[in-house]
């Protein structure tokens, strides 16, 4: 929750100046979203009655510029696709990322919705509808970028917080070490690929009720398993806030899910493992985010234990109908 | 800038099903305002083209729940004399002020309109006018408030610092108490009085261009000296981020003010010594802030020590002719 840039009135003026999106009548920081600025922006058409929404990002230092392009091109190709989802909006020249305060930066549409607080069993439904239609929608898309959060990027992580992993709780380092190596060793090799959100936590999912509104975020979004989609998914809204497991959201997931894009049987099996894998590299993401906490920062870090927590869960399942989806329902 | 009361989705439907507002369709958080959770909630009554937009605020601990009927009651008298302010609004049950998530929470109006990063000269102008108009507009308002920011609230403040103010600037402590106890004995006496905003900085005033929307956050207002809230203002909007005193600023606020209600003599001759006890009183509550930062915190302390510049160049001035107003033009 966080503004990282602040933006002068003429600074913005200017910018907006190169859309044809009328003049701006409000523009307000948004508390959420920990990796870029994020404001409201309303503009006022000549002639509307009232303003129009959109969604002004700057992109800051976590987000790669040569990776902008796969995520707004993304985005564009699955709105178009009938994914709701974010548009980048073109200025007058075509354009539609640009610079602002020297960080790139894009207007895109603004969806309407709330992310849930806690989700519900029919809102985990809904979500694997969703995904799996996105998986679809994204098969024709024709970029692609490497997952940089799988096993390099773990890898590196561990190496980064080891030494200190101790201070979150004693013996951390040789857990994580000991489960980096066996997924290393046993991680499933032949599963479909396509273009995965690869983040897709409850606050990047919008509703309006029950109905799912709208998918965003996509600034993790590359190509990698489709099932482990499904794997972070499931260790995003299938848990508790006492890190209890919900077998009734989960199967709501994995069935839902299943009724669009039915898993084969190699993704089926491979469920408790890349649910393993998933849980690991949110925890040492949010296990290095702690260690090296700026003080100063305006974002609290996460509870990387709650991902151990769900790491030894699916350690102990005796196999993937610990989900709740049996093999014939799967499609596998 | 901070959120710091999440609200459920089942909260928040529940809340506003006491409003005749139509249905929710989305709520974000804003990340502006250090004292209170502020909400963009937009809704959609039934048959409307697009969402109406509103601000939820949740009070947190700064403000006192006593003091809500004055702030609540005051904005609603403001907006009904035309002064352009949020507007609580009622619920079904013709109630304002009710609880959310434990926490006394209201749905007010919504202002189009920027707060200015870099005020210019002709939006300190449009600021002069709008505080008069405020201060008339607010001389009929029944209930009254007293200034807890005024001497007694000095001195608990300088109290509390005093020990520690050496960490922020050696000889921060005496600068003060000689400051205090100069203030004490030449403070005035008659100056005509009224409500004040009191807290009327530039992230309070909100442009659309170099015309004023509207006057926001009146959490402070209180009764006291008129003059004393333009002086505010002075120290607010008249300096630049270097320090310097704009002039040009100065006289633009001062002069179209006065023209819309004119200074005593009494009230000309006290612009440096109010300028000086309003940057006392923004120097003390930020020292105690910068002192008692909670690392936690969301919230980024602010440097104290911009106004003890401001403080010194008051000090220093040979009269109130050096804010740019001769005793003629400001009415006296």
């Amino acid at each position: 929750m966080a503004v990282y840039t602040d933006v002068s009135d003429e600074e913005l003026q200017a910018f907006a100046a190169q859309y044809d999106l009328g003049a701006v009548v409000s523009c307000k920081g948004i508390a959420e979203g920990v990796e870029n600025t994020n404001y409201l922006l309303q503009t006022l058409p000549e002639g509307a009655e009232g303003p129009d929404n959109y969604i002004l990002t700057l992109y800051e230092k976590r987000v790669r510029p040569a990776d902008l392009p796969f995520f707004l091109g993304l985005m564009e190709h699955l709105a178009a696709n009938g994914i709701s989802c974010p548009t980048p909006i073109h200025g007058r020249d075509g354009v539609a990322l640009r610079q602002l305060c020297g960080k790139p930066a894009v207007i895109v549409s603004f969806l309407s919705g709330m992310w849930p607080k806690r989700p519900t069993a029919q809102q985990c439904g809904a979500l694997g509808t969703a995904l799996a239609k996105m998986h679809i929608a994204g098969a024709d898309f024709e970029m692609s970028r490497a997952n940089n959060m799988a096993f390099d990027g773990w890898q590196i992580l561990l190496d980064a917080s080891r030494e200190r992993a101790g201070e979150i709780l004693p013996g951390l380092a040789e857990t994580l070490t000991e489960e980096l190596t066996y997924l290393e060793a046993n991680w499933p090799q032949d599963l479909p690929t396509g273009v995965i959100h690869a983040d897709l936590f409850p606050d990047n999912v919008f509703f309006l009720g029950d109905n799912l509104s709208g998918l965003i975020d996509f600034y993790f979004a590359c190509n990698d398993f489709l099932a482990y989609d499904l794997a972070i998914c499931l260790n995003a809204w299938c848990f508790e806030s006492d890190g209890s497991f919900n077998i009734t959201k989960t199967r709501a997931l994995l069935r839902r899910y299943a009724e669009v894009r039915p898993l084969n049987a190699a993704e089926f099996a491979a469920l408790p493992l890349l649910a393993r894998g998933s849980a690991l590299r949110f925890l040492l993401t949010r296990l290095y985010d702690k260690l090296n906490h700026d003080e100063e920062a305006l974002v609290r870090p996460k509870d990387p234990l709650e991902f151990l927590a769900r790491l030894r869960f699916h350690q102990t399942v005796d196999g993937p109908g610990a989900y709740g989806l049996d093999e014939t329902l799967a499609g596998a």
